[in-house]
């Protein structure tokens, strides 16, 4: 991921920020920020994070609840500008930029600009919600595959029976965003098949220190109370998520026996 | 991630050692390393990840190909035994303990034993290919979700209908270990109905200096040359996989445009 000798060294890395603890920032990630002319972030980076860039120029791109965001184009705009006048631009995006972090329309306005860049991958939240639980995402002769959906993929499986299949076959589903969805996403998911007794758990603000883990049941997802703040909220769901451990609410950072 | 107030701080950390790259190890695994008394690691990591923790008694108790693996008894036995004798005990696992990496079986272990444990997320091999290619595993309106799967997974589907509608039906597939299977699993895919034009990526070591990229489709599966060594294969399958790029074969480091 460095650059090929011979090839242009790239201006321009779009950075994965990972899940939220700046302890979960890879040294990569650690490095580029310390050397960063200008820093383009999401809303959900924290400041401890953009801290470690205090000589960048720090450009908040993000999307927050109630605020119009800044259009992609725009985005765009200022990260091929940016990379035009600096050496070394950071595109920060929470958790890992292929994951739901619409690379896509950013690399191609930059392969159209001529620009080069790296992608540099982080810790994307669906492990760091696994690990405030203790436990994994597959589980050998349980759950041997996991997936990572949307809210509106997984509601929108109703209508489509290809995604209906694909939610009752995968054996661990991760939906990110699930904000305020979960209640409804339990009830879809056990009138698709799935058993009301299968494991749930929903993580907030995973690996912060507000972060809040909460154990139940397809069948008892509606009492989960609603997110605390605007912070990302993820659902998991499957045998592999109650696994060693009872499903009861829990607080947990470190996982004691 | 840090001991709760009043909770047992951990003397057990399982930590994700990233893809293979020192530079993607989290800060956090990096300060483990450096503090640990014992590291038992699996055998794909490398001399470079396991020099940083020049003070600790390093026990490897990965699996190679053609040499007996440690039993998985025999593992927990000894992650038990060092957690009774040494404040900080490292467990290493390739990418991240929760995507294919038997975590379950250890945690289980060191629940029954009374040991506090953490978990350490990792950035997952999934992540490094699509840096790699420089590409997203989801793309808007594309591809809204992602599998990760094993081959084993992959091939059965052929003889269970929920297994094979899972595979058609989500829109990016990784499959982990993917080895010497990949031509077999291109036709796989292609007789359950996806097409063959599908593009297709197969990423050895990802993230390490060593790392190829090979580009196809579904229907050129067949035409992979095979592991160059004994390391990490990944294949991606998916219309997100080809964005933005044309399908030929290329060794990227960084992503020039």
């Amino acid at each position: 991921m460095s650059a090929e000798p011979g090839a242009d060294a790239p201006r321009v890395h779009l950075v994965g920020a990972g899940p939220g603890d700046p302890d979960l920032l890879t040294v990569k990630a650690v490095r580029l920020l310390r050397r960063a002319d200008v820093v383009l972030h999401d809303a959900l980076v924290g400041e401890a994070i953009l801290a470690l860039a205090p000589q960048a120029r720090l450009i908040d791109v993000g999307k927050r609840a109630g605020r119009p965001s800044m259009a992609q184009r725009f985005i765009n705009r200022v990260l091929v500008a940016s990379a035009r006048r600096h050496a070394c631009v950071v595109r920060l995006k929470g958790g890992d930029p292929a994951v739901f972090g619409r690379l896509d329309e950013e690399t191609q306005a930059l392969r159209q600009a001529g620009i080069a860049f790296e992608v540099v991958p982080g810790v994307t939240a669906a492990s760091a919600a696994a690990a405030a639980l203790g436990t994994s995402l597959t589980l050998r002769n349980v759950a041997r595959s996991v997936s990572f959906v949307t809210p509106r993929v997984a509601a929108e499986s109703h209508a489509d029976p290809a995604r209906i299949a694909a939610a009752e076959g995968q054996d661990t589903l991760v939906v990110y965003m699930a904000g305020a969805m979960i209640g409804a996403l339990g009830a879809q998911l056990i009138a698709r098949g799935r058993a009301a007794r299968t494991p749930l758990a929903v993580i907030e603000n995973a690996s912060l220190p507000s972060q809040r883990v909460w154990r139940g049941t397809l069948g008892s997802a509606g009492d989960w109370t609603g997110p605390v703040d605007g912070g990302p909220v993820l659902l998991l769901v499957g045998d592999a998520i109650g696994a060693g451990v009872e499903p009861v609410a829990v607080v947990p950072a470190a996982v004691a026996a």
